[in-house]
């Protein structure tokens, strides 16, 4: 195994986030050596149990960088901020899973299917997309690439998990409290989510959208290379535990069918398309939560657009999975297959980019 | 109370919408002078609360029509399409809340702040539009009015009393069951409903659109008296027990801020402006439950649309009361204002339009 030698970090690996990716470089059978847990001060000292085995969490100092080759980062953007700086100046390169950096044009903001080339020359930092732009932007891509986007609209329907462990514990109490008879309480959310929709994921901006919205319109356009590309968004949150959902409606530049929009989405690696009404076979939360799939369904012809033009289906991931934890190890296995990872090519440790390695062809 | 003396039938009395509209008629002082509680053979026999008294409910037969002036159905579009010809024969006037009639050329379709004029001559029958389509058409009439409608997409979060108790008994097991760590069941809905988002609310068409979307579409256009409207849409159920919830992205004809739309939707009566972004004031479903408004919120420009021409924001409201029962009381209301009741005029009991009665200008 001479390869397995990466020195890996997690930071925020007592969050749901951090532990799916512990779990995910596992799963994927990531080359590490060395594996860094680290925190803040708030959770270091904590302890996490990876394969049975427990272990301590430690403080994410600078220090803690030396010799890491690739950190994942998923504590924050308060985190992500000071510390990535400190990580990349010691050699790591950062994937980075706050919304700190993505906007930042020398950074590459990637979705490992669409635009992992975008990480040639990157400056120590890839950032990892909001989650549920990751989801959608791979079924656009196809799109876009085969015949051209004109107008998206996006109505989010997003998981608990995706605002964090304290979240899931709300959820889960309000529940207990109605079966109970008893008043909820609520501290995450400004309004009780269990039995609820909340019209408000991330905090609000001055043009009246939130954090959320706006991201997946921004986050969107920077990973599809299409600046000028109209989309309007409402993200909502409601009691899911985990995997959003997602309506959308697109209006293409050429005609489309539904069956052509299936081909096209079948071939993009990574998602699946689940699609028979005569069955009630679509995607649903309660069946993606733990997979690493994006799946799509409910493809037909939108006839509030002329000419064919017109599409809407529903989208559905894991939100912790492919829309965090298991698009950062792609991103680690695509920076490792292309040679990409600053630190370790420094030392002259590549070629990982060889065939047949077992890092595989995930990215 | 000389005016009090309509006989009102209620058929479906032991469903969820049927109780729902024997209290809307006595909290609005409808003036009933004998209200009789009808249902199919399934539940009849049954008894229902009223006012703290027990009443039994009897057999829905063309019979139990003699008599009656105002009969409003909600028992399933089977019992509509069997029964309503039979009391329209015996002169009762017929509000349906099934989709039986809605379509029907003849027979007027009706939200009471958007066209009631359009009940003038009716066949007998006045069909009550989909909870989902009730609650956008008012908001959507102020657009209409002012600047123009091009198109429409909505996207809704739909509680589980829309489907009737049965879908509220099994959300309600499904959450004590995962409560108790047991696994849960299901018989109403083809996927567990708690803790998931299902992309299907009642059966698919050939189109691979459910009715409900299709509805949605059809009965907005025929309710705006907009033939061509285009309208997009995906109906979505979510764990919710009362009030729906929609997403709406509007492309208007000409330019309107956000501030002038608000204006205009808090002109509609019986529609309210929750809307304020720094302490997290919108609508939601938790708190439109048990009230007769529709609530907008999160209004704002949709910049995917050139011209300021775009609009977004959120609907709430009770799917029933405004999205059924209430609705067909005002229908109710209206009828009798306008002296439009048959039987009633027929046997000479009009003018009931006089100024200052009990009956209000509730429509």
């Amino acid at each position: 195994m001479t390869r397995q030698n990466l020195t890996v970090a997690v930071v925020g690996a007592t969050g749901v986030v951090g532990r799916t990716m512990i779990q995910v470089l596992l799963e994927r059978e990531f080359p590490v050596g060395d594996l860094r847990l680290l925190a803040s001060e708030r959770s270091a000292g904590k302890t996490v149990s990876i394969d049975g085995a427990t272990r301590e969490v430690e403080l994410a100092t600078g220090e803690a960088f030396d010799g890491v080759d690739i950190a994942l980062f998923s504590a924050g953007g308060d985190a992500s901020r000071e510390l990535a700086p400190l990580a990349v100046a010691r050699g790591a390169t950062v994937i980075d899973n706050s919304s700190a950096w993505r906007m930042d044009p020398t950074v590459p903001l990637v979705v490992s299917q669409v635009n992992p080339d975008d990480m040639e020359g990157h400056p120590g930092i890839v950032a990892n997309p909001n989650c549920s732009t990751m989801q959608l932007v791979p079924v656009l891509m196809a799109l876009r690439d085969a015949i051209g986007l004109e107008r998206v609209v996006v109505d989010t329907y997003q998981a608990v998990s995706g605002t964090g462990g304290d979240a899931i514990r709300e959820l889960e109490g309000q529940v207990r409290a109605h079966v109970a008879g008893e008043p909820t309480h609520r501290a995450v959310y400004p309004h009780q989510i269990a039995f609820n929709a909340l019209p408000q994921v991330d905090v609000f901006l001055d043009n009246g959208y939130t954090k959320e919205e706006w991201k997946l319109v921004t986050e969107s356009r920077k990973i599809l290379h299409l600046p000028d590309l109209r989309v309007s968004c409402t993200a909502v949150r409601i009691p899911v535990f985990v995997a959003h959902s997602e309506a959308v409606h697109v209006e293409t530049r050429a005609a489309i069918s539904p069956d052509r929009a299936r081909e096209l989405f079948s071939a993009v690696p990574g998602v699946v398309v689940q699609d028979d009404p005569s069955t009630s076979t679509y995607p649903l939360a309660t069946q993606a939560a733990g997979s690493d799939e994006i799946f799509v369904g409910r493809v037909r012809q939108d006839p509030s657009i002329d000419g064919d033009r017109g599409l809407a289906f529903w989208v559905v991931s894991d939100n912790l999975r492919k829309g965090a934890a298991t698009n950062a190890v792609q991103i680690a296995e695509a920076l490792v297959e292309r040679g990409w990872v600053r630190s370790a090519a420094a030392r002259g440790v590549a070629p990982y980019a060889a065939e047949g390695s077992a890092i595989g062809a995930g990215a």
